[in-house]
């Protein structure tokens, strides 16, 4: 039984404060915003977000960010990756010296092409960063539904007591020390679930998804490995079965705002259509960055780009996806004659 | 534009006959069963399979093997696999030396443990076999939905002039030397997607389903780089694209027969009530057997090999299954310290 916060009580944070509560933990559950606050309070329960869901007692919300850093065992940050750095920096001043923190938001920061973990390392050094990823949707968590993530961790000793925290009988918990391929992964694919939901709002078929999916996974490993990460890892939970799960879901709203752009919505209609951040638009313009910066080819994220940024027509953008020039699936593999 | 013959008209066959007929191919469509060869000569459709989809003037039909196999440029095995072998057997008096054959099913074969590739070139040893996989459901080929599969031969030349043949505008064809990969990809991929239909017919969510998929995919890869695969091919079409939209797919036989007997029905029932041949049921034994061969663990075959043979509850299967140990990811990953 640990003491254990939540900063960002969004649909994941809420989700994953009930995971822990459940595990026994006395949990603390922050917001930056009065209104949330007020509801979480009154309601106990996120009406928004995650309906009909009640949460247990041994979970106190708050507003007061120095009551929700102060001597914690572990600190989550669930805030979404464009609130991270802000975050960080305001509650810096209350944390503590090796102070384990696990990031469970997804995101690449535009400007300066940093991972959620290294933008709060970056901000409170002394912090002992881990992350959590994989396929998880917050609705199905929050109603108990079977779920397996993965926990990276710098050391096997942070990634263990983590994992001794977050598991219970329906959520099952991984370690791993790839830290950046487990990030990459979790960031990558929702730029990819993008340009699936295009595919299914110009309704193509199954077939077509599917291949547009493993080139997605194709290409988020090519440039992962190339940043340091682990083919096994985009291989693994927090790569292909993320990216699953965020591709066909009807709970995933990079998605779905994809495709609401297939059916001609622009960006920003869709992204007010789905109201929630949608991290793959983020996203999209860092991995178009790291593609470069790194001489990777992403054929994916260049055309999502276009298409959420220079009005390219999502219909000329799949097809040109579609019909590039016939090659070899593998450019590593060699024939003998 | 080529002398082109499909062995075998079951959906499969009926689609791609259509495909290359559209490609400008003389298309020579067999069938062993006399209503089948009755229907499609009559209606010009596959009433059964393909309902709605007509056949292009230039398919012949019929039921004289020696017509579809002589003089023929390529000859493609769209039996299902198990009539490969017989099929094989019947034909190769009719074939050339090396003639080019394409198999498109799939399939290992229960006590040889052979791939339908090495079956066929066991019984025409003269011929040269090569095969086609990937994410490639026939109903939605038929009607031209983009579609992008994989050709491994065991040349160059041969995987080139056949992409030529199948290549089009909308089924967009990549080679490979990778053919054992490419077979065991599309065989394993069966078993899987039973248990993936399992874990739906028991009203689990997308998180549970993901994470058995990638599971899936981890254990097919395991099997397949020990019998000489590649890895790459398992990341790829054949292998995680082929699974996605076998596991997700509304047309997958065998998502659906595991849906079924997550609902309660025994093998026998969901195989009476999905009609078509459901090739997991065939593959989950002889994938079992190669896992004990190569030494490779593979609890998801193992679990289903219970539930269809062995009267094992579908429900204790996916549970013992959701909660193994935790463990690391993957233990080819070392921590720092």
């Amino acid at each position: 039984m640990y003491k254990v916060s939540l900063l960002g009580a969004g649909s994941w944070g809420t989700a994953l404060a009930i995971l822990l509560a459940n595990n026994g933990h006395e949990v603390t559950l922050w917001s930056a915003l009065q209104d949330e606050v007020k509801m979480l309070t009154e309601n106990r329960e996120h009406m928004e977000r995650l309906p009909g869901i009640k949460l247990p007692d041994n979970i106190l919300v708050t507003a007061d960010a120095e009551k929700a850093c102060c001597d914690m065992d572990l600190i989550v940050f669930s805030v979404a990756s464009p609130y991270v750095r802000q975050t960080a920096r305001n509650v810096k001043k209350y944390i503590k010296d090796g102070q384990i923190i696990v990031n469970v938001a997804k995101g690449i920061e535009d400007n300066t092409l940093l991972t959620l973990t290294e933008i709060i390392k970056e901000e409170i050094p002394l912090a002992n960063i881990a992350v959590l990823s994989g396929p998880s949707h917050a609705e199905e968590v929050s109603k108990r539904i079977p779920t397996t993530v993965v926990i990276g961790a710098e050391t096997q000793k942070t990634a263990y007591f983590a994992q001794d925290i977050f598991m219970s009988e329906v959520f099952r918990v991984y370690t791993s020390p790839d830290m950046i391929g487990i990030e990459l992964g979790g960031s990558l694919k929702n730029v990819i679930a993008l340009a699936a939901g295009i595919v299914d709002g110009l309704d193509y078929g199954d077939n077509t998804k599917a291949a547009l999916m493993t080139r997605g996974i194709a290409e988020m490993s090519r440039l992962g490995v190339a940043m340091g990460g682990k083919m096994e890892t985009f291989a693994g939970l927090s790569g292909v079965g993320d990216l699953i799960v965020t591709c066909t879901s009807k709970h995933s709203r990079n998605r779905n705002a994809g495709y609401l752009i297939g059916k001609g919505y622009t960006m920003q209609e869709a992204m007010d259509e789905v109201k929630q951040v949608v991290e793959g638009v983020y996203s999209a313009k860092a991995a178009l960055a790291l593609a470069r910066k790194y001489n990777i080819t992403m054929p994916i994220v260049e055309q999502i780009n276009l298409v959420l940024f220079e009005n390219k027509s999502a219909k000329t953008a799949v097809y040109e996806l579609l019909l590039r020039d016939k090659s070899r699936e593998y450019s590593a593999l060699e024939w003998k004659e």
